[in-house]
């Protein structure tokens, strides 16, 4: 059977990375390959009343189809209790909910990418955008980055070199995935202003944000737009519950409007169901508190894996000091292929994500992402510990 | 505000129809225009137990990500219990869930079209699906139907003449949208056998298949497919509950392979708390009893609707006798436009689609569809009588 897949369907395959996953799925193995949020965290019990009220109280409403911009008073909560927190002063009007932000990612490669068109990133950057733009089949300008993030002048040398071929910058300004290094403030205007400067769209991609473990919220890149180039992406899947699979974009009108057409020939609409429930959750509940204990818990879980790295990794291997989200970077001596280790990884019953598929260029193979926000104080110990071990080796 | 959309982007926009039909959502009007479930037979008493059962029981695992294909279970009763139904013998292995089959026309557009590509459809076909495949910028070729669906002629003269620039035949063998027709068995046999013989896949798009108001429900094209060129659609949002978003495809596997992968990209799955609510609801209550009570309901409008026009139409116009499904189509006279009239008809408190943009290549204006599954008997008999005074006007 000779199927013709389309040119962009083609190139998709199972990554590599996701089969090795796979194995890191068996009881034995501590993982810190994932991105998962603590379950134990989840309000599980409050929303068992919640959803049973959904459905005494608006059931014929919440089983029906609904709007696609979404339900309205989720979006009203959205604008107020979390744009605005990020320094965005908007309405319900400029906020369409979309299933997760993976799918306003995927929404902007749509709505401003032609093949071969540039799209501006961090290097590394986050694995699952990389791959819904490559469908798109875009080329990728990678901008090198320091423990602050992107590199404004390499960002505005990209800018020029490459004018109007560039359709999009994409970015994660707080505790990026998968390096969590944190732009400073200064560095977001800058974003800001070039965006407007060369007319580019920012795709803002904050799903972390709220999770600050040292000092207040930063204001997002959007909050510093004046002419309406950013396009914030949100999401509850990291602050609430992933599985509800509700996020948004929040967007000037002419480019919001494309989105929420986008989303209409799509999948019409997000659950009408879990918008209803997540906005009363956020009705009854205060949102704000329930992040403070997530923070409480993945601070520690931070702070002990950090410690238990500068204890159990040999001298030389260097990683990132996050100061919030739910990764940290590790960099290897040059010569080491962070692929192959994971062979030795998981002979010793550990795991993480090597680190060359958040390169969309290819090449940076001595590089690997850790996630500690899914995993008991005592696991992270030790399989830091069997890290360590495996690392030993190469670095005698 | 220079906004440099993607070629694909800028045409999309707000269909004039939606906006036409946000008129429609005043409450003096009685409106055919949508094609909405009927809200009061949703088990809204069952599905409160059901949600609540879930939370309790399988709280943390309901809200937290989960896989891409779908929930097991889920799957496993697709194959079993709506499948096998329709013909189809396959395992839960070959089938994933989607956010309703508008996300399975998407992806199908996604995986197997390129720029200036041949859709083979019926002419009409679902506004939805025309639209989604649009953003891809195929070229369309309209297949002409009696009675019984797409002439099976004319589809093969298509094939022979197109040769493999076509790249996908999309049908609705059941209770189409807009016409309500229905294709004989030994159609959809040889739709199956034209399909392997051009190496051309078929998607068949089945929302309906299980509201049949005669007889037994059809075997699918996929029942006919030997070699696994036929990919087949389904969906909940029909015969359950359109809110929670669950559809889902059922492809051979390097297919099903693709509309995996896509998914990863585009929102990495469907809300793990509404695929365990529906998997739930169906392990405990057998959803077939209750579509028979749907059945039932829609039936009765069915027969009101038909037995109305009748009545009330002035002689000439012409509609279709749906078998099953939600939805009539009306042919006016050739100098008539749907459009036009719909100012009358707005004017007289009632409303339906103008049949236009169910052609993707234009033309056609003297058709409208008309929806009878959401309307008490009074309105429907009340709402066609309108209606007839406003064609009565132009068939003096």
């Amino acid at each position: 059977m000779n199927v013709r897949f389309s040119e962009r369907a083609q190139g998709l395959k199972a990554s590599e990375i996701r089969e090795l996953l796979k194995l890191t799925e068996m009881p034995e193995i501590i993982s810190f390959a994932g991105g998962l949020p603590a379950p134990e965290l989840f309000p599980v019990e409050e929303m068992e009343g919640i959803v049973q009220e959904v459905m005494r109280e608006q059931g014929r409403a919440a089983l029906q189809y609904s709007s696609t911009e979404g339900f309205k008073p989720l979006r009203e909560i959205i604008a107020k209790e979390r744009m605005a927190p990020a320094g965005v002063n908007v309405t319900c009007d400029d906020v369409a909910v979309t299933s997760g932000s993976q799918q306003g990612i995927e929404f902007s490669a749509k709505i401003f990418l032609n093949e071969g068109d540039i799209v501006v990133c961090e290097s590394p950057s986050y694995l699952g955008a990389i791959n819904a733009f490559k469908a798109y089949r875009p080329q990728f300008v990678e901008i090198p980055m320091d423990d602050h993030g992107m590199i404004i002048e390499e960002l505005e040398k990209a800018l020029k070199e490459h004018g109007n071929k560039v359709k999009m910058i994409y970015t994660i300004p707080d505790f990026q995935n998968p390096t969590g290094r944190t732009m400073p403030d200064d560095r977001r205007k800058r974003v800001a202003e070039l965006a407007a400067e060369y007319e580019i769209p920012v795709i803002e991609d904050n799903p972390y944000g709220d999770l600050i473990y040292e000092g207040e919220r930063h204001p997002s890149i959007k909050s510093f737009d004046k002419e309406g180039w950013v396009i914030y992406l949100g999401t509850f899947s990291k602050n609430f519950c992933p599985g509800l699979r509700l996020g948004w974009v929040c967007a000037s009108e002419q480019i919001l409007e494309k989105y929420v057409v986008v989303k209409q020939g799509v999948d019409l609409q997000c659950s009408t169901f879990d918008q209803r429930a997540a906005a009363l959750f956020m009705q009854k509940y205060d949102l704000n508190k329930h992040i403070e204990k997530i923070k409480v818990v993945y601070k520690k879980r931070r702070n002990l894996m950090l410690d238990s790295m500068t204890k159990y990794f040999p001298e030389g291997v260097k990683f990132t000091h996050p100061i919030g989200g739910l990764f940290t970077w590790v960099e290897l001596r040059e010569d080491l292929d962070a692929k192959e280790l994971m062979k030795d990884a998981l002979a010793e019953n550990v795991a993480y994500v090597p680190g060359g598929p958040f390169f969309p260029n290819g090449g940076h193979h001595n590089y690997f992402r850790l996630n500690y926000s899914c995993m008991s104080d005592e696991k992270i110990v030790e399989g830091v510990k069997r890290l360590g071990k495996v690392l030993d080796k190469h670095y005698k």
